[in-house]
C-alpha cells in the first residue's frame, strides 16, 4: 500500500517522548503536564459510570455539556453560540481540527499556515487533497506581516489556519493581527480555522483573543478547544468545536462517520466539574507562575530566552552554545544533557535549518528544577 | 460551505433514539444495551486515574493493552499479530473504519460493499473520493452469491468492505464464503476491511470466522474490533485494529493526526480487565439468552422472524400486518405503540424499498418484555 502521505513520518512527538523513555532522560518535548488533575474530577467520572452513563452519547455530544460550553463561552468571550447546532463534542482538539479541515478542504483548494505550525495541519490539508501554502515566521518574534500573508492569498485560498497562543512559538495575535485579518478575509468566502487550545494560558495580563470576540471573523470560523489542556488530563482527549451552523453542519456531516460520538461518562464529570468556573479561570497565574519560575531559571544557563506571551511552550536559541541545526542539538540534550525537547524545525513543513528548542514547561517545579539544573551543564 | 456529503443527513442511529425519546418509546433501535458494564471496570477506570494514568497515551495505544489484544487475538484465532507494528487503539470501531478507508481510498476508486450496511462506511468512502459499488442483498437470507459479486470487479476495484456477524441482517459468513473471497481477491491488490466488532455475539455454537483466520486474506486485510460491543460499554469509544505491517503503518499516519491517541485511563482499565479472558468467553451464551427470549417472545406477534446468526440485532418483516415501507412502519411503531427500531431500508445507498425491520435484542429481560407486550397489540 503506498501511503497517501509518503513524506510524513511518525510524529515528532511520539519520536521524542519515545527517545526520553529511552534514554531516561526529563521529558520537556511533548506537551502534557506531569502533575496529575484534580482529583474530584475523577469522583466525578467515577459517579458517572456508576449511574449507569456508559452507554453512547448524543453525537453532537452531551446536551448538558453543550449548554456548560455554551454558557463558557458567553462568560468569557460575550458570545452565544447555540448548543443545538453550533458545537460539537470531540474526541480532542486533534481530532476537531481533523474534522474542520476534512469539511472543508476539496481537492486544489489552497490553505494558509503559519509556521513554525503544530504538526497536524498540513498533513491533513493534504489528506483531502489541498495545497498548503506555509509562511514561515522568523524568530526570535515571529510577528506576522499581513502584505505577505496578501500576497499568499490566490482565488483558490480556501481556508486559513491561526493558531493563538502559537504553539511552538508561544506567541499571541494582537488586536492589530485580527484587524488586518478581518480586512482580509471581508469579501472572500475563505474559512477560518482557530486553534485556540491555549485559550486559558495566557500571560502579563493579556486577554485571550478568541476569534469569536468579532462578528466578521466569527461567521467563518471553526473555533477549536481541549479539556485536555484545561484540565490537566491530556490523555482524556475530549475537546470541542465552535462554528456557526451552516459550517457546524458540514462538520457534524463527517464527525458522525468518524467517531460517531464521544466518551460519555467523562462528558458528565466534565460537566459537573465546569459548573465552578474557577477551575479555568485560575489558570493564566497557575500557568504564568510555572513560566516566570523556568524563564528565571534558564536565565542562568547559556540558552537564550524567546518571548512567551501564552501556551505550555517557552522556546529558546542556544547560539552561545553550538552552530548545530535544531534536531541534532536535541538529539544531543536528550542523550548527552537527559532533558527532551523539541526541535523547532520539525514545525516546518519544508525543511529548513533552525536554531530553536521548545521546552514545555507545564510540569511541577522539581521537574523544572532538574531539567534546568542539567541544561545548565551545556556550555 | 457546500457539504462534501451533501445526500447525507443525520446519521438513521441518532434519528431513532432522539425519536424515541421525544415519543417516551422503548428504544430497541440504536444498537446499545441497557444494562450496565462490570462495576469491576469502573473501578480499575478509578484506580487508573488515581494512579496518574491521565496524561497522552502512545500515539498507537497502551503498550500493555495492545499486547493483550495480541494474546487475546492469538487465543481465539491461532494468529499472532505484533503489537509494535501491527495493532493500533481508535476512539472506537467507527473511527477505526473511517481511518481504514482513509489510508486507502483514493478518488477514482471502486469500493464493494454488501448492503444492507452500516451506514458510515459509503459515506467516508465518497468523503475520500472513492466510487460506492452496492451488491444489494435481499432477505430473508442475505445470502452473497459471488458471481455477483465477480461481476462488480473491475480494474479500479480497491477495496471490499465485509462485516460479520452482519449489522443489521444478523447474517454470518461462512466457510465457503471465505473461500470465495480469497478465490476472488487472490492476484489482485484489492484490501479487505473486515468489521468484526460483532466477533463475540454469534450463536447456535458457530464459530466466528475473522478474516484472521485465512493467511490470504488476513495479509491484505484491515481488521475492526469494538471494546465498547465487549464490555457493554458502547459510550466508552474504544476500538482497535489489527493489520499487518505496511497496512498498519500508513493506517497510523493518519490516526496520528486524526485522535493522535486514546483515552488512557481506560485503556489501563480494559487491559486489567481483560486479564480475565471469561470476559468475553462467556458473552455469546449471554447474548444468545437475549436472542432466544426475544425470538421465542416475537413468535406471539403478527411479525415473522428473519434467521439471526450473530450480532446484537434481530431482523423482521411484517407482510401479515401492513404493506408500507419501513420508514412509515417504524415512524408509526414508534408513534401509536411506543416501540423504536430501525428501519432497514436506512442501510441502503440506493433508494429501496423495504419491509423489514431491526431491532437491538441487547436489553433487560423486562426491556424485552414490555417491548414485545406492545408489539403484540400491532395486527
Ligand atoms: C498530540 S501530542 C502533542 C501535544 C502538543 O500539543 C504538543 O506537544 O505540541
Ligand atoms: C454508532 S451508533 C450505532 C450503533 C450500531 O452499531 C447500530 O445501531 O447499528
Amino acid at each position: 500500500l503506498n501511503s497517501k502521505l509518503p513524506h510524513v513520518g511518525t510524529t515528532v512527538f511520539t519520536v521524542m517522548s519515545q527517545l526520553a523513555q529511552e534514554y531516561n532522560a526529563i521529558n520537556l518535548s511533548q506537551g502534557f503536564p506531569d502533575y496529575d488533575a484534580d482529583p474530584a474530577l475523577f469522583d466525578l467520572n467515577e459517579k458517572a459510570m456508576k449511574a449507569g452513563k456508559n452507554q453512547y452519547a448524543a453525537m453532537p455530544g452531551l446536551p448538558a455539556l453543550r449548554e456548560r460550553i455554551a454558557a463558557k463561552t458567553r462568560d468569557l468571550y460575550g458570545v452565544g453560540y447555540n448548543p443545538e447546532s453550533e458545537i460539537t463534542v470531540t474526541a480532542g482538539g486533534t481530532q476537531a481540527l481533523f474534522t474542520a479541515i476534512a469539511a472543508v478542504v476539496v481537492p486544489g483548494d489552497e490553505v494558509i499556515i503559519f509556521e513554525p505550525a503544530y504538526d497536524s495541519y498540513a498533513p491533513t490539508v493534504r489528506l483531502f487533497g489541498g495545497l498548503v501554502k506555509p509562511y514561515e515566521l522568523e524568530g526570535p518574534d515571529f510577528r506576522i506581516d499581513w502584505d505577505m500573508v496578501k500576497k499568499l492569498f490566490t482565488a483558490q485560498t480556501r481556508m486559513i489556519i491561526i493558531n493563538t497562543p502559537q504553539n511552538p512559538t508561544g506567541t499571541t495575535l494582537s488586536e492589530a493581527d485580527m484587524q488586518e485579518l478581518i480586512r482580509l478575509t471581508r469579501d472572500t468566502d475563505v474559512i477560518i480555522l482557530s486553534d485556540e487550545v491555549y485559550e486559558h494560558l495566557v500571560y502579563d495580563g493579556r486577554q485571550h483573543l478568541s476569534v469569536s470576540l468579532y462578528p466578521e471573523l466569527r461567521e467563518r470560523s471553526f473555533i477549536v478547544y481541549s479539556f485536555g489542556k484545561l484540565l490537566h488530563a491530556t490523555g482524556w482527549k475530549i475537546g470541542y468545536c465552535l462554528a456557526p451552523e451552516s459550517l457546524m453542519a458540514a462538520f457534524r456531516k463527517i464527525h458522525q462517520f468518524n467517531v460517531f460520538s464521544v466518551n460519555t461518562p467523562m462528558q458528565h464529570a466534565i460537566h459537573a466539574y465546569l459548573e465552578e468556573p474557577q477551575h479555568y479561570l485560575a489558570l493564566p497565574s497557575f500557568f504564568q507562575e510555572k513560566r516566570d519560575l523556568f524563564r528565571n531559571m534558564m536565565q542562568q544557563t547559556k540558552f537564550t530566552l524567546l518571548p512567551c506571551q501564552g501556551s505550555y511552550f517557552q522556546c529558546v536559541s542556544y547560539q552561545d552554545i553550538s552552530k548545530e541545526p535544531d534536531t541534532e542539538m536535541a538529539m544531543r540534550m536528550v542523550k548527552d544533557f537527559g532533558v527532551a525537547c523539541i526541535p523547532v524545525s520539525s514545525f516546518y513543513t519544508r525543511k529548513t535549518e533552525q536554531r530553536i528548542l521548545r521546552f514545555c514547561f507545564a510540569k511541577r517545579t522539581e521537574t523544572l528544577e532538574q531539567a534546568v539544573n542539567q541544561l545548565s551543564k551545556i556550555h
